[in-house]
């Protein structure tokens, strides 16, 4: 299934820049980047269960905000991008 | 229908300042704000085409991202949210 993970992370201390990086580096594992707060992550609910633990112990609920957005798996035509960011189609062909 | 969207707009000049201040009213007309620059949209068919047609004239799509995700109107278990934002449901009782 599709999940859309979005957050803000307060970076307004060398603590919450170190959040930040954590965070976005936890995403890159489970999916891509399309905008800079915003990852597309296809993944099962076990997959879904371990990256919002990862990210849970991660993120300060005082300040940061994390949201989960599951979109299912028939998800082509309820995604709709436009501007500057190329997308990969996740699950499209890997051509070499 | 409950639609997600999400907008990176490039700063980087005084007119792109003026570019995110408008993207981000017309979408408080149509949605509530959860995070810096995503919203929660409660729209009809009609109200999504006019949204991103309005939000469509606003970005410069050389430097600006725009995505909706449009999670359908069974929304209330799809959606995930931790941290410092409290939401309101948008289409739950208003109590005064």
């Amino acid at each position: 299934m599709m999940v859309i993970v979005s957050y803000d992370v307060n970076t307004k201390d060398t603590a919450g820049k170190k959040r930040l990086r954590h965070v976005a580096k936890i995403c890159q594992d489970y999916g891509q980047r399309v905008q800079n707060s915003v990852f597309e992550c296809l993944v099962n609910n076990m997959q879904l269960e371990i990256l919002k633990n990862k990210l849970l112990s991660e993120i300060d609920e005082e300040y940061d905000s994390l949201y989960f957005f599951n979109i299912g798996s028939r998800y082509h035509n309820k995604i709709f991008s436009y501007g500057c960011k190329t997308i990969v189609d996740l699950d499209g062909p890997v051509i070499f």
